[in-house]
């Protein structure tokens, strides 16, 4: 199992385990959380891009993660990210570069992943 | 002269006694922060609401105003605006919600501002 | 009308356009803020110290003022805020500082407030 | 030697290493960190929970795992752990969720541990 | 009186009653904050240059105020201090530059106020 | 491959990938990054030691371990840096200490690795 598979393991199976023991207050956050990058008048790339944006600043990896692979399901490009990267870089400052690497490392296996199961025809 | 006039010449007079005195990484610094949100792959309304959503969670009132300027100005709606702010107040928590508060005013005050003078048939 | 009603009057006002304006997630964010400090296995006093804790080490002047009030409406002595000002300041360090002094600043208005009102033979 | 084995022993090796080679300040502040948490006009449970609540909103595992530690020792219950993670989360916004996501974890590895202990008759 | 002294006031008045109310800790807290600025191995001009560079990245109006006046007093001069603020500006990116412009436009009072005073033959 | 020299590693390879792939804003960044260290009024000892404070009390391990190397490489003794230690306790708190233990952790790692090195007649 590889880094981006035991991650998201990790993340569901903790994510049960909060909504399972979590008070009303919680399940409803998650609820808005999930709700509040669906297309509305801005579109869903936008929103993912956006959220990315917050979490580089707030040098958060594993929202900057999620929204890497939510930024790229809604069809978001390298180039798109690396602009992204550049208004979280000037807002938040060097700081933000220890994130960024790790960001760019995991672009990158993401490419990678996407690259090798288009390669089989399918993005499943 | 009003708050935002007022706001507005600090920020202008402070800008440039820093860039009188600044070295020159500070002047370097304030030519990129201005070119990181230009139109590139991403359109400048989109990257003024992403810069807008950074600010809101770093919870900076002036970098948050600017901002809101900057996104009316390339033709963010109102409605744009409150998705930016969800998304925001969802990643930052309930301390965005006093930056929020001023937000709004600060939005409605702009709205007037517009109002007015598009009443006088002119935006300049 | 003093800067506590001033406060007051704002933050009702800014609310208020808020709600109106705002979209679902932002509307049921506000729902959970409110129930997230009633009442549950823990006592309502308790939560707003910990909001108070919270809102010190965030360094959120206006969150800090509402949990005060809310604190003292559920009781809470001098002596249990200091203590929560306590563990804020040791947690978060001397930058806390200045809140605190506005926090305490703040306490003491809403100390004569109370003292006042209680003179006159009611809370209301 | 287990993830908290390690991690205790880490932790207390270094706190070795900076006591014995810290300034007078240095060694003040830990006299004072330690301080903080006693038992005073509030228990030592509800400043735990406190101090468990100021670690979420600012993000550090290493004082979120010491809080739920202490915190347990005190005898905090699930349900009281669980509705300081709510004022966090609405306090903090969803960047505090991996941070749950692991405090959940730490939590119940700790559970585990305590029940095998209790099974055998002692807590030690 | 002007805002310098307006801001003393409040700082002294506040601080002596945090200290008379406070606990033990607090005053603790208090004795190590003032004495981790004092000469040692480093000299107390580049402990305040670094408590700047701190507040600054914290984004702490008031701890920036503070340290630049200590840092006048220690002979720190323009020239070091804008040095300072460039590794505050890019470490902190660009939220920093709000606090940059209010601390640009404090040392500038602050010189006038050393100016009329040295003028006046006389620091006291 | 150590620790220090895998953490290099990857330091070096994302960074390339970054310049390659990078933005003029993020390059430009890149650039006046490294520059703002750079010997001016102040020598590039203090400005490491600046950095430092401001990258622990932004509780940025990376960042830490960073300065510690160009640090140490300015000359910097083990005195000095806990002097800067100190300051950056005093300014962010508790919450510190957990990034404190990992520094030390790895000034005590690079001290071998100079003992090692220096044993060995030489520092290249």
């Amino acid at each position: 199992m590889g880094r981006y598979e035991e991650f998201t393991k990790f993340r569901q199976d903790m994510n049960k385990k909060i909504l399972e023991q979590g008070t009303f207050e919680i399940k409803r956050f998650f609820g808005i959380d999930e709700r509040a990058y669906h297309a509305g008048i801005l579109d869903a790339k936008t929103k993912e891009l956006m959220g990315l944006a917050a979490s580089l600043v707030l040098r958060c990896d594993d929202c900057v993660n999620y929204h890497i692979v939510q930024a790229l399901d809604k069809g978001a490009t390298n180039g798109e990210l690396f602009e992204t990267f550049t208004v979280s870089l000037v807002v938040g400052g060097s700081i933000v570069i220890p994130h960024l690497r790790r960001a760019v490392a995991f672009l990158e296996e993401m490419g990678e992943r996407i690259g090798a199961s288009s390669g089989a025809g399918s993005k499943g």
